[in-house]
């Protein structure tokens, strides 16, 4: 694994030489996560994942973008977005960098939901100009291994915010970062549209929260974590040898 | 100082209750900087100063962007660039969602050459549309603290990349991604047009370097960054003043 | 019900002097669809839904947009495409538009997967503006009606394209112009990241076809439309009245 | 002639095989059009246009675009307005795509004055790109021959909306839309820069009517539609015959 | 008449306070004018009709726009272009400035054809958006008194480059920029679709001219911005009247 | 020299064929300049520089822009701006039209501040395309001989505006246009952060004077754009030399 951020550029050219050149993006966020979590909760989460990633794969690692689009969390302070024009903009000119650098094949770790749209749009522009592929990977296999691993319940399906997931995951990667005595429980009634279409999140809760984070462990954390990494390899190889990368 | 990316969001809402609500963003990139330099030097360095500046204001310090214009470097492996219009559009809107947040200005500590048209275009577009102010710093007092530590000759008036400055400043910084065994030094000829068009870096060395990066130390790192973040204090106070923000 | 292509305006006004104004667009596209269903068949399928779906609510019918996000089917011909940009400003466009002639939401019936994102950026844009409601229905409860009905095999788990779900809908909704002496099945073989990411769907198939049309009825297609139009109405019913428009 | 949206996909190709590639876009509008007429008679009137010019041409009919630039006739209900800026570049994106497709020239019939601007626009974009010659059609002949057979006076020279010529025309196409019980003539005192600069429509009259509809017949409607017919192959002939393409 | 170009901005202030405050702004091109005509010919013309006018109205004359949207005679030197989304950009953003600073209207004086449509679009813009009417003239009157003073036959209809009219027009105005030398007749054998589509005009002739400039005089050129100044104040005078602003 | 405004295009084709194609282009702005000077002051600046370094040069000289990027102005009357988008959008069209015409280069001389960042941002996007080099110049020396030259001291250090420095370049360029009688002297107060960030110019300066215009002469405006012609006609030297075109 070569960690960008850290190497020099004879690293590259030797990194290049050698292997088919995939370069692993963690993208974040800085949003509100609670009043126990830290706002780069995102970027932490997607940087690990990709952090592992890159070493199971010998791949490129670059360093976190630490913002997003995260219109819909702006409501509690601290929350600091970009666009979804940006964030798309952001991921198309990374893509075409890389491509002009040597690069084969771009796998985005996306940490934040806010992000999925333009991200996905960005993937989808670089194949209509047949540029290289670019990989949108949001965390498979999270809710399979929540399901198995989690003691509360969910605040909804397939919402994951500040929750006992989340908290976990934060435990097994910074546990510094993380205000145990801050923990609340906060089960939100939603309207009865929520996930059916775009609406602003944070004005539901007024904590911020939807779950019980309080019985989060650093185990839990690693377990998730674990298990997410288990599916991005799986699914990274299979592009990466449809691609010929492998 | 709050650093916004360890923070949570009721840590934000203290903080502005009792301060103006001044965030400080680094703005570095990814670029090439010789073979003994990281990837992120310019990232390293714009957060260093960035977080020292935010200690001496109780400001916010928002997490590094890592990626910047960085096309001059394109031809060095491992540089990976946004183009201008998107490094404008972060800052931008890294602005508006702040002024929407609550706070009071924005405070740009950039870390490459590339950034700054892009950053200033969007400190005016700010200015235009009477949102909050956006000072760019580039870090003042460089080329008078580089005149007074220096060893060795600038490889070109104002020009610092890769060379003794730099290095003693990723040396105070992050002395183990120093290569000092890669230490070379080099004056590329330059051609004679250079500094007065907008003109591609890399294609005029070919190790990266401009200057002579050997005799740096990290006490020169650290009263280079001193430097800086004196000056740079000075001019965000007068500002902050005349702003009634102090 | 109130098409809105038929109608004039004084039949606009009294509509929306008594119901709360929510207009129904069907997104279809020009794409291939094998050899025996016709390049209109997301428009079709997407109008037909649509209408349904305006009969049972009493809601407003926009015509159907007739061109989609069809990128990935050009390599067949008579694919004529948009690009997303202009899906989502199409959609974008009408919702304000809508918005400033007194209705209070859009929902639209897409017909066609590259529409997908754009058609969520733009509501999504929507939402951050603060605009009217924009709800995006892909067909909701297709895979689970197709299960049951289909006495065929998916060409791929949520791959439907001129198989035996879409031509059974086209011979329901519109059987002249279905050409039965053409039905061919074809399972291509799909690359092994087939799913994962962005990639055009036309080369992977000779014909066309994903699947086996041949089984196809009109009685399934009205199955499959019936259900779809179900659940569709279910969702639009929850949306509209955590609204208050209902 | 080939109507795409009927066509599949191997149809196309046998006509491509043997013709130059000619393909014909009616552009509509959704538009008020007085309390007597359809919000789609912009779309009707460029359909049934379009479809007889494909017919004499033997060339391929796209499906209509059903909305158009309206802005100016947004003052009345039912009115569903696309931006100029979306007219263009759905006009400009089906354009390349065709082009893409193998085919020569785009012919668009277009049906409403909001879309002339920017459909020339888009046409002088694909000539100074190199693309395919788009050729817009903005009803030729219809002064000429509603001179010939209007019994009315014209509310403006040149202003035909919702008039004794458009109702004649939507009689002949569609008469189950014509409201004849609601036919009122208006002929409002307009102002004295009417025609000379841009401005807004509907404000100027209270019924959306510019004229007499009262007289209409679909005997008018035909004679009047035949003539438009008449001009537009003999222009496009002489245009395909010019480009090499007959 | 107040020439901006000349005034200070007291001047400026004299005149908003006691007239309603209409500008003029001449719109030109540097285009190809055949051997004899000077590139600026556009500009010459449009800035001298605009000089009248501002008198005639007691109106403010801004500076000329001295390039303009021209590809389609790029193919003959000394041609230089903007695109048609700069001329529309141009035109926006004087409106919206003038609006600012207290101006009631915008008259365009266009003296070049590919200004046209993105002049009209930038009209339609700021009526759109409600601002300040834009009134673009593109000589009116012109055909009407070319027909009356020609002596040669028009290379087609409406076609007027770089013949009798444009070269007695800049004899009138500028008569030591015309190389009475150089003038040659070139009736060039024009495309059968000349007229009817978006092309090129300079690569139809070999020399630049439509026409036979050699029995310009000064007084035809005279008689010629007399007739088209008139027809320019008269219009303008119904559009302010009509305005209010008379 | 070639002047394009006055050429026809044989002269250009003359020009082209013995001479490498240098531009040069004069950009200015319709700015406040004090009650003594004209809006048109940096047009006439740029217009007198560029002219003398067209002749040294033997290069084409282009027409003025007579407008530029002045928002900081427009609190004063007659100031009329472009956006700094549309400012970069007009240099990088002529940039890419001259490309086309068989140019080599682009040397644009800035009259007004608020052009600098857009100019730039042009230059540098035709140097990432790989298009022909632009050099932005931006009154070279100036500083420098106005420290000479002056006889009043600076509003503050760099700030040039209907000053001394000006008026005696005004005086030198076009007497006929200075109102000696209106000119008054004024050092507003300027806010401490001046010059550190992006502010509006015209309401610190209820005069928009800035320094002392009164002991300006003609002689010490032809020293002054004589110094500063020998410092730009140095840098275009060097680059043309470099650029193997002189």
């Amino acid at each position: 694994m070569l960690e960008l951020a850290h190497a020099a550029w004879p690293d590259v050219a030797a990194h290049l030489r050698e292997r088919p050149g995939v370069a692993i993006l963690p993208f974040g966020a800085l949003e509100q996560h609670g009043p126990h979590l830290p706002l780069s909760t995102d970027t932490l989460q997607a940087d690990a994942v990709a952090r592992r990633l890159a070493e199971r794969l010998d791949a490129v690692l670059l360093p976190a973008v630490a913002f997003g689009n995260t219109w819909s969390n702006e409501a509690l302070p601290g929350t600091v977005s970009l666009g979804a024009d940006t964030v798309a903009a952001v991921c198309g000119d990374l893509a075409a960098s890389l491509e002009r650098g040597g690069f084969a094949a771009l796998v985005v770790v996306n940490g934040d939901f806010g992000n999925r749209l333009p991200l996905q749009t960005a993937a989808e522009a670089s194949a209509v100009r047949g540029g290289i592929p670019v990989l949108v990977l949001d965390y498979p296999g999270l809710t399979e291994i929540g399901d198995r691993v989690k003691e509360t319940p969910w605040a909804a399906p397939g919402l994951c915010h500040a929750d006992e997931i989340e908290t976990s995951m934060v435990l097994a990667i910074a546990p510094a970062l993380v205000h145990r005595d801050r923990m609340v429980a906060d089960y939100p009634e939603l309207p009865a549209d929520f996930g059916l279409r775009q609406m602003a999140l944070a004005p539901l809760s007024a904590t911020g929260v939807f779950g019980d984070p309080r019985p989060a462990t650093p185990e839990k954390g690693e377990r998730i974590i674990a298990h997410v990494v288990d599916e991005s390899e799986r699914i990274v190889r299979r592009v990466l040898s449809a691609l010929g990368l492998s």
